[in-house]
């Protein structure tokens, strides 16, 4: 992986960004944590409702649900508010149904009992990587939020289930790369996230070309890097969680 | 005012809660602040657009425009994303609209050029006051906006007018209390927000009574209460636009 | 106020245009009023309904609501129907807000028992203080209404609480006038609606500066002419209910 | 058609209600006119616009479209207002263009130029008839506006055509019934509105049964019985434009 | 009705198009059919569910409503999707109301129970008639329906009532044409719709002249030729329900 | 990968269901097949608009876009029609970008000139894999709109490029298994869609776990037997093309 090419931000090829996660970010939702990779900046929280949506009624498992949202003023340029428009974009609902689906691989529902956690991931600020922040963060947020559950004594076992992290890999001009930033992302000519969990497994693989095409050896060398940088944000969300709230 | 009232969080009657004014709080926008009555945090941004309107197109004057949102967990119970509803709801309107209004006292329209300022305000933790928050707040991200112009050269004259703060009066349990919480809000006999300049002269008041009614003797007091509290607020937004970016 | 300022329509500027109000406009709703500002022209009907909003259930208590809306052909330019477009303005939202909340003053939920009245003010022809004029109506036919359902035997108390009425007013070149025209109304520096209660109580006073700003000394004014106003629209609507229906 | 079947309203089966039409029923559009079948009270009004939809562009020809709403409290039960629900009803979809199609039939589009006329009609009280309540009051708003447009020089030909009209005849417990009120309307066997010109011809006949069906036989009562109606319909237009407005 | 007129596809006046009725065109709904008149193609499906709408709870009857569309590949030139403008056309309601009241003169609710069943009408290719085709086609469908609801018990009785089919005829320079392809229905002068029954009953007559009028005389001659039509097409439909599924 | 685990349709686990691919289904657009994975069939059409989207005005280079979604009655229950309730669901819109982006990997947009080719997917019946299909036979319509493109002198270049297909592959009861109907796909541990090109090349790899998670090795298996299906639907897309339209 030694080449000539290198990052504007000076990164080696395999290196993430600088990783932050504020537990107890705002004081309402039973989780709220400000996750920060580089300047990508998301709010995530995990709040509690007694209850499950119509399709759990009388199952006995409780549900996860996510929401994902940009501020208008998160991008370079503002974006229109979707709110305003009475659209939400395909992007937006596509971001939101990838975080639910990982963070369901994080909790066991029937653990939860009838009660239904909703996950909200609002960008700040935005320079790449939203998605796969916005999963690292909620998992945080979850799990405070878990605990305040069982504190208060509703939820009838144990439905934290260990860490699940995401990050993003690339090609960039042909070299494989780690966490891509939004000035690599929008050259970059394959994309690719991925959602692990703390042993080693993926609940999510998801690789995009748009722009070119790329081999089952790139696809292995992508699978490789993000496994480091998935490693080091578990780390990142266990040591968080240790600290006292 | 003498009285064996209290509030819950031991502040005189006339006394605001604490007021924090951080600018630079993202980088993407001309002008981000994040402003803090208290627990009411909000995120005021000013993004400036080339051109206007339709309605002001060919006038030489610009525009400025205001969206104001909560995010859903910001308050203490989670509300419904408007976006994912299709449906912005009356009072997110009615508070955007008097944003737009009491900003535009703000700034010489023929001076900005035909430039447009889009001003948000993402409530991030509600608790009371969050219309009143968002106006000083956005007075100081408007400031930095226009600054920002004014350094890239596109603004023909010195559009920005001298500060424009907003704060709630209330009346509880017949006691006319300044810069109301959640708590005391939710319980007010009468409710009025009160946007003032520097010069004392009132851009906008609106007095509500949802239970009861209020005299005339009782509208004096509360506007003598509201402009106690907005010369002081008038003082954070000068000392906070006197510090570096 | 002896002044060189003479208004488009010649009246004085604290003089009232003159005001109609029809009761029995129309005969499905329980309470039907046509009220007449000069050339504004407002449907204002009462219409009642078994049973409260959800967030009302089982507390004892009625509920009231209210929506307003402009006739395409109402205003001298037609405006887009707003069921057509799928969505209803800012404004729109505002106004029927200020009017439920206005008629919440002039009745006791209590005493209406678990029953909703809808409100509905509908603008055949503006010309300027549609909202004020569908508030003074509105309160008619909610007297109306009241009786309707005293008759049916339905209500178990007596709701109906003493007159509510709301008058704009205005600063013209300087000039504090009252009840302002569409003409006046487009070029004011300061518009304000005030409602008010017969005992002379305010329920809202809403104060805006478009354009510049006003002194505390000008609102005083302004309550002074608009109290004027009031008390003679409280008296044609104690007259319009005096007569048999 | 002798038989011992009276109708509620004592009308012989082939006799009209009575039919008023009110021009200058409002002054801001162009034609404005206040028609009523009955019980039944439609606002119609044609209003003006310079200019014509994109299918009609360079054309040389003007347009003509309508529609048609029933204001909330109109009906005996009140009807949530479609702007709110953010969905216009299939019905309302249905008459809109029926309106618009009968009247076009009124007008020649290559005397009109590029102008496009407006009709609105908006229910103020429904007992039946509404739709052809409509288009016999439109007709009279459209020659209103006509005569605007030619007397300000804009219209270079002369479009107005000769009178169109309609009426509603039904079949009740077997008998041919014409302008049948809400109550008949309901329980018809059969519904039929047919619209006609001045010379008898047919822009529109449309037959439909929701209980039952009916023979080639009784179609030709339902026409003989709809004559009838429109030629006196068709008096009732003529004999308002010859008032002065 | 001799004439030097020719038709583009060289029918008689009074011919229909090739008409092809094929069941069990797909298998999940209870009953599917792909009709074809001509080029014209629609896939007709009756879909069954338990229970009824709101307001048939408890009558012990059973609905039959019906939704038509048009994929946006099915004109000549591609049509924006429905479902992503968010908005449903004037046009498609018309249709799907119009197919809905017709099938309810095919089936006697009573005799259903407390079931609805939901007609599809999707048209796959457009050529004029595609709402005629889709009531001939969907009573098939029905039919298919209504035999599986009787094989699998859950209908009381015996709710299929006989055929109901629809043509259209039209006025093309002077002369009354039967099945109007979309190059000859884009500039009939008048276009009739005709909903009949087996024993030649009418369901729904919609007879509309976009451009000019049409006389008693030339209705008589829509009835005839649509009359001939029909019996066509409930031939074809019996046909297709003798064949084994 | 023997095992005593069978499958419902008796299927080896790398085996494919049968395929078929009918050009010419439908013929207003420019490309339309119909392609069938067993009893799944979409019918995929390619129309073909002059100009491009704004973002791409004045590139020289051409734009594709595709749209997915399910007709009402393609499933086992009907589902509600996204047009009637006015929202687009985010599955819809997830499998509408997944089919652009796979489909713009076989076109090279320079060689297309302004123009826009739009990609309809609508499912007529659903059993598994309709995102597959849709990409498979959308490539298909492609090729025939392009064919036509060229035919008419519209297209400056060479815009089609190799084949692009899709394929799903699952983990049920740990076994992989190679295209997956719904029975299948609604209880599979991992589920992935694979879009290669000819060459091997991958366009887009997403892999879900809903239901636990997956190991680089299982990882491999599912490139491994898509590999494998996607061969044969190249094959078969290859050979449709080959036959005479």
């Amino acid at each position: 992986m030694t080449s000539t090419f290198t990052r504007a931000d000076g990164r080696a090829l395999d290196e993430m960004r600088p990783v932050k996660i504020t537990r107890g970010f705002t004081s309402n939702p039973a989780g709220s944590v400000l996750v920060e990779f580089g300047n990508t900046r998301v709010m995530c929280t995990a709040s509690v409702e007694v209850g499950v949506p119509r399709f759990k009624k009388d199952s006995g498992e409780g549900w996860l649900t996510a929401e994902y949202a940009m501020l208008p003023s998160a991008t370079h340029e503002r974006m229109p508010r979707e709110s305003m428009k009475g659209k939400v974009k395909g992007r937006t609902h596509e971001i939101s149904r990838l975080i639910g689906r990982s963070l369901r691989a994080a909790i066991d529902l029937r653990e939860l009992g009838e009660n239904t956690i909703n996950i909200d991931c609002d960008v700040l600020q935005a320079d790449g990587g939203t998605r796969t922040a916005s999963i690292t963060g909620a998992y945080v947020a979850l799990a405070d939020a878990i605990a305040v559950l069982k504190a208060r004594g509703v939820v009838p076992g144990n439905p934290l289930l260990p860490p699940v992290a995401a990050v993003s890999v690339g090609l960039i001009d042909g070299h494989v790369c780690l966490d891509l930033p939004y000035e690599e992302d929008s050259r970059a000519e394959v994309d690719m996230n991925v959602v692990m969990t703390e042993s080693g497994q993926f609940v999510e693989v998801q690789g995009t070309a748009e722009h070119g095409t790329f081999t089952r050896e790139q696809m292995n060398a992508f699978l490789d890097t993000a496994e480091k940088g998935l490693y080091s944000l578990i780390a990142a969300q266990k040591a968080a969680l240790e600290l006292p709230l």
